[in-house]
Order: structure tokens, then sequence, then C-alpha cells
């Protein structure tokens, strides 16, 4: 019998379609990522291509191991002021704002699943300092940091690189997400996450990975095969307030889990966003931050659009245990 | 200059890239579409393959023209009662529903976008039928037609049908919506989207077609080049009410615009959803049904997950301008 899940978080149910299921290895693919091309000529993102990208934002290391500049083919402008008009029931807003490339690594060909906790730590430590570089800006609103890994996911360079849009506006979805946050501690007195935190820890049997401040499961309602959520167990409004023992720590788990999904599944297409709240709402009560991971192994399509809801194939269960099963070749361990 | 664009009845802002923008014929695609094919053995929704499929539920004609059945791989179980179970966070309510598919010509090569309008009506009856049958099955709450045309917009059987999909569960998506226009009416007095229509007839710019009953237009604040949406003019909340006239009407105007995007972008993948509510509620004066069309002719991806905002990367007007253009090879009119 198939169930309809609830997802607290994302707000919406999910339809677990067990009859239709699919075992979890059967979203195992061959590996489209091949190792052996450490700089490409054509590539803007590699070394000694430096001029072909827009000034650099940041850069650590030298020669460098992670950099940031504009997106030369920025969704938004960066000049000038996001100035509203309202005309009848037009809402427009202009479009100024910030979207920044980070490359995550010199090589052409690495990737994230194998990189050392040495070379994690320059990414993070990147993603947090572009983070609130963006919030620093008055024009900026919201800050989305995300990551589409593979052609299936969205990206159009291979060369590892993570994206972050700050927008003049904050998205709807986001605002309505808050309200019901709010609405949950208002009636329960705790936040929402941290409740949800605490009986994932309790159950057990979606968890993928862990350490000492962070955890990482598959949603009681996820959205899709292998959908995972790493949350710091702390609770944490905003990213940006993250200290460097913490980002070591999100980066084993991280780590982990994308070798996780290269080993079990086959280099999978996925999709990773931040959720988080900017410096100014770090202290709030009723949110606590977030990274989800979405691998692109099912195709959304006029279902998903036409009623928000999600079906999803797999067991979350199953898919945590399959990924719990994976051996990790870095730590040796199963 | 990119601006962000309110899109009121989706309820998301939409960042129209114009500096990233292509022009709408670069989005042109070489045809996917064969013609040729009649009938297929291997087809299970061809003539003479019908005990394949599950029981008929509608069959229309002699040999049939349209037929529809529950889905083999169906979501959710036709058998059972949609019991709800609370334990702590977790909400689950059994997957108890209905999912049928309707397939919508004979011919395994029949293309939408081809059908004389004597083939048209009967497609567009089966939909009323199934749409009413299933809002009669006391255990659905909400019902969901859609249409996926194309492997990239998630179809795996290429033999023309739609679906659709009764759910136990009113998706959250759809009340938080309802809730919004329900606000719009109270503080104006009218339907919002009878106000967005009137504003849409009397600026011109964005509209795609139109007739007696029916206008199609590309919102002002569409999620991606060439989203369409189809209205009927006069105020109707539920689709299960529409007349034979009217459905004449959708017909001509649905008809005319599969072949603009045929011709003018050369067959690309879509999907096609039904936004309505059910016939208990076609009296209500917040809400108006609608046909949206979402050709899949961008890719969304972390930007898009992370903040349910959409970039667009081409300028509505010039879209619908565009798709004004594309000469009807049927009507024999530009």
């Amino acid at each position: 019998m198939p169930e309809l899940r609830l997802n607290l978080i994302t707000r919406e149910w999910v339809i677990i379609a067990t009859e239709r299921a699919h075992r979890p290895d059967e979203f195992r693919r061959e590996r489209s990522h091949h190792a052996g091309v450490p700089v490409s000529h054509e590539c803007p993102f590699c070394p000694g291509q430096e001029a072909r990208t827009p000034d650099e934002t940041y850069r650590d290391g030298t020669p460098w191991r992670v950099r940031a500049f504009p997106n030369k083919f920025s969704a938004l402008s960066q000049q000038g002021e996001p100035r509203r008009l309202v005309t009848g029931l037009k809402r427009t807003v202009e479009g100024v704002g910030r979207h920044e490339v980070i490359v995550e690594t010199p090589r052409h060909d690495g990737h994230l699943a194998f990189l050392s906790e040495a070379e994690f730590g320059p990414i993070l430590s990147a993603y947090r300092h572009r983070f609130l570089a963006l919030y620093a800006d008055p024009r900026v609103r919201h800050v989305i940091l995300f990551k589409n890994h593979g052609e299936e996911a969205g990206t159009s360079l291979a060369h590892s690189h993570a994206q972050i849009v700050g927008t003049p506006v904050v998205p709807l979805q986001v605002r309505d997400r808050l309200v019901e946050y709010i609405h949950y501690l208002d009636s329960s007195g705790e936040c929402l996450m941290c409740r949800i935190i605490a009986d994932e820890r309790g159950d057990g049997t979606r968890i993928v990975a862990e350490n000492e401040r962070f955890v990482a499961f598959v949603p009681y309602a996820a959205l899709s095969p292998f959908h995972m959520w790493i949350f710091p167990k702390d609770h944490h409004a905003s990213f940006g307030s993250i200290t460097d023992e913490a980002l070591a720590d999100l980066g084993r788990v991280l780590g982990k889990i994308l070798r996780t999904l290269y080993l079990g599944l086959g280099d999978p297409p996925y999709n990773l966003v931040l959720r988080s709240l900017g410096p100014d709402e770090a202290e709030v009560d009723y949110f606590h931050w977030y990274i989800a991971i979405v691998p692109r192994v099912a195709k959304a399509a006029g279902f998903e659009l036409g009623s928000g809801m999600y079906i999803n194939t797999a067991l979350p269960e199953e898919s945590a245990a399959f990924l719990r099963g994976v051996r990790d070749s870095a730590s040796g361990k199963a």
C-alpha cells in the first residue's frame, strides 16, 4: 500500500509509491565522471584562464585553491538600486543583486566526493565568506547558495563549482515556510527542526551519517530517492555564524555523503542547496539552517508542477539503509 | 537590466534575466516527432492491445477514439480507505486514491498539435468525464489532470496520453494559493484571475490566442520561456461544469497553441496541467480554473529548488510576439 507523508519542513505531501518502488540499487548508473584531465585550456575555471572570468571577489591560497568571481552570465545586475514599481497588479523590482561563481578546486577533474579534509576546509570557508559578503550588500535581502552537479542537474561547466545569488526580495516560498515554523514554535515552544533532529536521532532508521556537530538523514517525507538533509545538531539559524570547528565537521559529513552517493549510485547528478537565514536573523529561535542534497534520479513532471506534491518511488528508510551500507573507500569503513 | 516580476497566481518572484536572454527562435530545436507509425504492436496503448491495460473506465466511439483506464503503475491504491495516522510529528495518510491514463487517440503517432477539431472534442469530453468521475469518489479530495509530452517532460510512452490523479488530501500548494486568492477577493471585491484576464486583454502584448470563450497568454511573470495560461473568459471555478460549447472553444484554442509550439519551436517537450477546483466548489467567487502549458526549454536546478523562484531567460512579451507570429498551417492564418 502506498502512503502519503507530510513533510513539515517543505510543507508538502509526498506520495511514497511503494507499489512502483524500485530497489535502491536500481538507481545505480554508470559513472560519468572521468578523472585524468587535471587542466583544460578550454575551461574558464582552470588555472591559467583567470583572465577569462570577471574580477575575483575571493581567492584562497597561492597558488589558489578556491576562488570566487561574479557570474559572467549573471541573472542579476550588480549595478543600480532595486527600485520597486507597482502598476495595477504588476509588481516589479529592478533586477539588481549579486550572482557569483565559487570554483571549488583548481583541478579540472576534481570531484568533491574525493577531496581530502584539507581540501574541503577552504571550500566551506569560501562558502561562508561569500555568504556573509553578499548579505553585507544592503540591496540583498536573501542569499541562495547552491551547487548543480552533472548536466542533468543543470550545470553547463564540468569544472566543480557552486553558485551564490543575492536577491533583492525574500522568496515567497521562504516566507511561507517561516510563518509555519513560527506557528510551530508558538504552539510547541520549540524549534521544529530541533524537534525533528531529536526524533530522527532517536529513531535512527533514516540516519545516513553523523559526527559531533552534524547529522545527515533521509527525511521522513523525502521528496525523491536519496534526498538528504544535513543539519547542525545545535540550534543555529544562520550558516553565517558557523565556527571553524563546525566547518571542519560539516566538511567531514558532506564529504562522506558525496562519496557515498558516488560509490553507491555511480556519480549521480545532484543539486545541493543551503537553506539559511542571514546574519541579522542568526539569533531567531524558530529556524535552523540546513543543507539539502537532491540526487536527480527521478524526473519531476506534470503531476509535481500541477500540485507541488512529489511522488517518491523509494521508501526513505530503504534509501537510508542502502546509503549506510555503501563502503566508504576514503575511511575504509562500511 | 534584468527585472523581477511577481507572479500573483503562482505566488512567486521570477527573475526575467534579459542580460542572458535568448532570442525566441534560439529555443527552436529539431523535431523529434515522426509520423508514419499508425499502430505499434509493442505499444500497450494501441488498438488491439487493449487486454494489456487494466479494465477500462471510459471509452468513446466504436472503434474507440479515446479510452481511459487505471494506470498500471498507479501511484495510489484504488482499494481501501485513506486513513490518517498522526504519531508525534509524523503525519501519514494511507495512499488510497485514483490514478488513470487517458489515451487521446488510437493512432500511435497521433499528435495533439495536428488533430482536427472533430478529434479534439472527444479528448476534452473524456477529460471532463474522468475529472467528474474521480471527484465522485468520496475518498478523493483533489484531482490533478496533466499531460507530459516528450521524454524530457517526463513521459515514458510515446503514444499520446494524459493522466489524472485523485489524491486523498488537498496539496498544500493549492491551499496556500487559495488563501491568497480569498484575501485578494476580500480586499478588492473581485476574482484575481478575472482582473488579470481583463488586464491582459486590455494590454494585448502577451496574448497568444483568443476566441469567444477562451484566451491564452504568456503570464506577465512567466516562469520560463513560452509558459502559457489558457483561461475561460467568464468566471468559472471548476472545469467540471464546462459546457459542450465551451469545450469546443477550448479545443480550438488548445489546438492552435499546440500547433504553434510544434511549428515555432520544433515539437518541444511540454507539461500541461489543469488547475481547477472540484464540482462542490464550482460556485466560489475567488478562484478561476485554467490550463498551464510549460514547454521544457529550460532546466530548473539548484536555484529554483532552493528558493522556489525561477529564472526566465526570455522576455514574456517577446515570447508572446514570437508565438503570435508563427504561421498556423491548419488555419492558414498567421
